[in-house]
């Protein structure tokens, strides 16, 4: 299945909605996986829960800048609120490496898109230039994610990045995790990718629905 | 095909990208429809080759606001230069009905997403609360629309609208279309909406195609 080489990805704040779902997917198909939090603690036992559940220990758990520290690609997950303090913690770790923000800007209870700059574009100021940023997995419903987790999920990812070649990375670690995944444009265009959530958000509540999200379709496929 | 009955339906700047799709798809679903352009010349002219395309006269031509007048509902297709200019022409002749904004937000060569507020939102402000404002079809891509005008599209719709009922009749009137079509919130979502235009722009060039778009899944369909 997988298209990359075994990898090691850190899913910083990696304990919340998205991080256990991804990081299952990705023991599947190889990739070593470090869930960071913000204690070491709460991140073990998370990785020791997702071990039990793939029956082989694959995944560990450390505190958030260790993680980073560990992988040369970091994938945040924490929720909006803690999106600053989180990058400001990991600036020295993640140096040289590549960052995938996945923040979902959710602006209860309105739901009121975000407003620029994008998580993404935040993110890269944060770290300055030295990290490659990429805005990815934010309009991925976690509830899916979860199951059948070594099975295709039915939703597509828009990957925003400056750099191409960090774009078709974390492209081909969607598809890892079983997921198509497209490039979206640079990251001034994140913060569309980034206001889809409020959009799904909604539409699930409207429709009674917790798996409702969007494909790409009329686009040749990334293989 | 049809879940309406036959309605009147104005395609304001209808001779551009949009309209001409969207006409021929209506009066194929038996609704009447009348393209509006600034000349009323233009609109005939458009609308004599349309009806040639048909093979029978349902589509006429008017100025706009004259088309404005003749019909209950009115679907806003000009390009974004022009989206004020024909707003503050249309205040008297749109009151006390309903108005589809279907402006594409693009901004070249850069593609930068729109800021708010949307052009939805700009149009309730201009023609006032006496008309009910529905953005939706901004994410169509007007290549297909234009092919096999009789058959579905592979393209999803998302309805932005603070009126419910305003809301279902749009979505009603894309599936005469032959596009399916999902509620997405209020007007104060619609920025997020017109944003995506500019991904799926970035995206169809990236990829080298004219048919990228999105579609919904996971929600029921409003069957």
């Amino acid at each position: 299945m997988t298209k990359n080489d075994k990898q090691t990805i850190a899913i910083l704040g990696g304990t919340g909605n998205l991080g256990p779902g991804l990081a299952l997917r990705w023991a599947h198909a190889g990739h070593e996986v470090i869930i960071g939090s913000r204690k070491a603690e709460k991140a073990q036992d998370v990785a020791a829960e997702l071990n039990a559940e793939l029956g082989q220990d694959l995944i560990r758990g450390m505190a958030n800048e260790d993680a980073a520290r560990a992988a040369p690609i970091a994938v945040l997950t924490v929720q909006q609120e803690a999106h600053q303090a989180a990058l400001n913690g990991l600036r020295d770790a993640m140096q040289g490496k590549l960052l995938v923000d996945a923040t979902a800007r959710l602006d209860f209870p309105k739901l009121t898109p975000p407003e620029p700059p994008s998580a993404a574009q935040l993110a890269q100021e944060i770290l300055g230039f030295g990290v490659r940023v990429v805005g990815a997995f934010q309009t991925v419903p976690a509830a899916g994610l979860r199951k059948n987790t070594d099975q295709p999920l039915d939703s597509d990812v828009l990957v925003c990045a400056d750099d191409q070649d960090a774009a078709q990375q974390v492209i081909d670690l969607a598809r890892d995790a079983g997921l198509n995944a497209y490039y979206a444009g640079g990251l001034d265009k994140s913060i569309v990718v980034e206001g889809i959530t409020s959009l799904l958000v909604t539409m699930n509540k409207h429709y009674g629905s917790r798996h409702g999200t969007i494909r790409v379709v009329g686009l040749p496929t990334e293989d």
